[in-house]
């Protein structure tokens, strides 16, 4: 059965997963990449992210592994994919990721502001989904063929899924920052009442990594 | 400099410090007695609360030991205290922790309905406060003679007690459970504006500690 999984999702300490004041030049928003600090030396993601070939391994990279195992097409929220706001003023805008995007699945972007698709290297598809959250989960099951899901974020669009009572496992990587303000995950939102136990719990030096399933 | 500081206080993974619904049977709330696992088994929390002579060692109960050290005073909220709401309707409750109460020390109790202090044994003396925050942590302060002043509790305590500024150090302990409602710790309280920061950072296989400083 497909699943819909949040996969590596950086918490702060005080439950934010973004800072606030997202820009073009801090997509993550105020001290929001230090949430990340765990990710980014992971051999998994200096491979499949940043086209490098060195990194760590351990259980920090066995997640980073596991967040593109069996994956058969990913959904984004619009401010993941971009800084953007509104209507798209034009077609250039293409991703933060450059021409060969991590993704080499079809991707489906929320947004209201219709857009044709665009077809990337390595196999990466964006397509801009106005009619919801339904509609695009929906059209990404079906581009997944029997795959999972991957519901990249940001915050508000998991948020979304999860108060539709649409994710089926959720990857979060608690680490040991403060934010302060910014997009806080939970807030109002009853992880227990909709199923939710704590199923895997892996504490490493550079963040506390548990699994959520229902 | 006499410290306020928070010691071993669990918190969930989505930020709640208490379950819901507290009652006289269930002092933690709904589900909150699964936030403090990684504590009851620890040595010196066998020896300084339940007054037994095994328990575990390690990191956990190193946090629990330091939660002892160089304390001077306690100050606790009304429902720390006990299950009572609105006025004392008799003098016959006295904690929940029996005769000889695991303080040794006076113990400051918030509360809007004055009450005579009361002398436990082995040291413990709760006294009622009604004339607020600042003034339990003046008396607080005194009594400690210039060792720290340990806020015990619960949430909505330490709450009032950070919007105004006034703790120096907290110890948290994050525990690989959800609540999913509760008494959240941090909702609306921005830490880093507080000037807080995460200077240690030990996981263990039960909880993950974090000591937040200012």
């Amino acid at each position: 059965m497909s699943k819909l999984r949040v996969c590596c999702f950086s918490l702060s300490l005080d439950g934010f997963g973004a800072g606030p004041n997202q820009t073009i030049d801090n997509p993550l928003g105020e001290g929001g990449e230090a949430m990340h600090k765990w990710m980014f030396p992971t051999r998994n993601f200096q491979r499949k992210v940043m086209d490098r070939g060195e990194g760590t391994s351990g259980p920090d990279d066995d997640f980073v592994a596991r967040g593109f195992d069996n994956i058969g097409a990913w959904i984004l929220g619009r401010n993941m994919f971009g800084p953007i706001r509104g209507a798209w003023s034009d077609d250039q805008w293409k991703g933060w990721w450059g021409d060969n995007p991590p993704y080499h699945t079809d991707v489906f972007v929320l947004t209201h502001h219709p857009r044709e698709p665009i077809t990337m290297e390595g196999g990466t598809v964006f397509h801009f989904v106005t009619a919801g959250i339904h509609a695009a989960l929906e059209r990404a099951r079906t581009s997944a063929g029997g795959k999972d899901v991957r519901l990249g974020g940001g915050v508000a669009t998991i948020r979304q899924y999860l108060e539709a009572g649409l994710v089926d496992e959720m990857h979060l990587a608690i680490s040991p920052v403060l934010l302060g303000r910014g997009e806080n995950l939970f807030t109002d939102i009853d992880t227990a009442s909709l199923g939710f136990h704590c199923t895997e719990h892996i504490p490493t030096k550079h963040a506390t990594h548990v699994v959520l399933t229902r």
